[in-house]
């Protein structure tokens, strides 16, 4: 299977045969992750392979109990990480840096481009894998779970092992709706209607299948998919929630957001 | 040549042919990316695609004249986008949200995992490319000629074409130095010193090719390659100078990032 063969494929795995990994594919895979391009060469991540139960029982929780944390062999938590550049830089009587909220973005750019080059290794091998978002949302309890020194922040992970299920391919938003020729071209509110049609149907019949989510929007009087994200799924009061914690953890880490700094 | 074999063969390309590339593959190559897994596929990103000499001459300057922007026929700009989202939201009567500090995150992350797809599926059809990191660090200059909206931000890019050069393997730190197993093990610093040995023989003797970073050594009086760092390449002041660069954008992008918002 060509590699953009492979990349139409994918598929989010949620059901995992129990079978571990083994351990020289784990590397394999690993090893073509840390070829990936990364800001001046300095590869400020880490990769943390977490397999072993107890452990990935106590992930559970900060990741919202998405159940393919344990019924997976393995998760995989990315970070951005200067702590090791830094602890170099100090061996070396360097002045010191990347304490910052810009070197925050540069190692979880470095992050999550190594996880995805991670996530294609390992489907081209029949694995399969589920990202998950509570990685960055909860990374403040995940870190004291994986033990993160000051500045290194988890911002991608996701579940490894073999699929046990074979869905459907997932509906995506239209290219036309993505891909902007030379400059932006905002859109016309028709076209917004029009990005969003096809969405707007399968999105909903897909939550509808979510007794929880069908009580939701009665109680709440819902009319569509867009209402029921942002008065259900992710509501202001949560993403504020979310941001705060955030910086606050940013800060702890020794990345100063402080514009004055 | 399969999917891991291709990803251990990358390369950055800072050389191009001046063949264009053809629509249909420059078409596939974008199509595979936006299969890409996003948070709650909500697919929060757009690509920007800038063929037009004159554009990419304009490029040039917050590119840093890193010469592959107008070298190669292709430059992409990955962008964090809640526009298209909270059009979407408002048309449809929903309750705002989305632009907050967590969303940019969120925003940022489905587009960096988008462009390393496209990255590898150009490198497929034997396109090379090169990540530049002053995307995001003239963020807001970049984001003015590309004519972006508020909530459209961009945080990755590359030079896309066919390579004019086969340089060697860049080298990478070595596979220990990056990954734990189950949580992080701090280093000791004679084990900093050992990630970093190759490191600082390569690196050193790649930046003294440079007659100007030779000048700075004997200038500054500068001993090694972690000095060379930060005491010319990637400054204290320059990083908080970006620092601050960035979070205005942000803010004047509507990604608050008051924490008491």
């Amino acid at each position: 299977m060509s590699v953009i063969q492979q990349i139409l494929n994918h598929r989010s795995i949620r059901k995992y045969k129990p079978d571990p990994i083994p351990e020289d594919l784990l590397h394999e895979i690993l090893q073509a992750g840390i070829r990936t391009s990364s800001s001046g060469n300095m590869q400020t991540y880490s990769i943390i392979v977490t397999r072993d139960q107890q452990l990935r029982e106590k992930l559970l929780k900060p990741h919202m109990g998405q159940k393919m944390v344990v019924d997976a062999p393995v998760f995989l938590t990315f970070c951005a990480d200067f702590n090791r550049m830094r602890r170099w830089l100090k061996i070396n009587e360097a002045a010191d840096n990347f304490d910052n909220f810009f070197s925050f973005l540069i190692g979880s750019i470095d992050a999550i481009l190594v996880s995805q080059t991670v996530a294609l290794a390992a489907e081209s091998h029949g694995l399969g894998l589920c990202f998950l978002g509570s990685t960055l949302a909860n990374a403040d309890e995940i870190g004291e779970i994986l033990g993160l020194p000051k500045n290194v922040v988890p911002v991608a992970g996701f579940s490894l092992g073999y699929p046990d299920e074979q869905p459907d391919l997932r509906d995506r938003l239209p290219f036309s709706g993505l891909v902007h020729w030379e400059t932006y071209r905002n859109y016309s509110d028709l076209e917004i209607q029009d990005i969003y049609s096809e969405r707007d149907n399968i999105g909903w019949q897909r939550y509808m299948k979510s007794k929880w989510l069908r009580e939701q929007v009665d109680e709440k009087g819902i009319d569509n998919l867009a209402q029921l994200y942002t008065e259900v799924k992710y509501t202001r009061s949560s993403h504020q929630d979310y941001s705060r914690k955030l910086l606050t953890y940013l800060e702890n880490q020794e990345f100063m957001i402080n514009k004055g700094d």
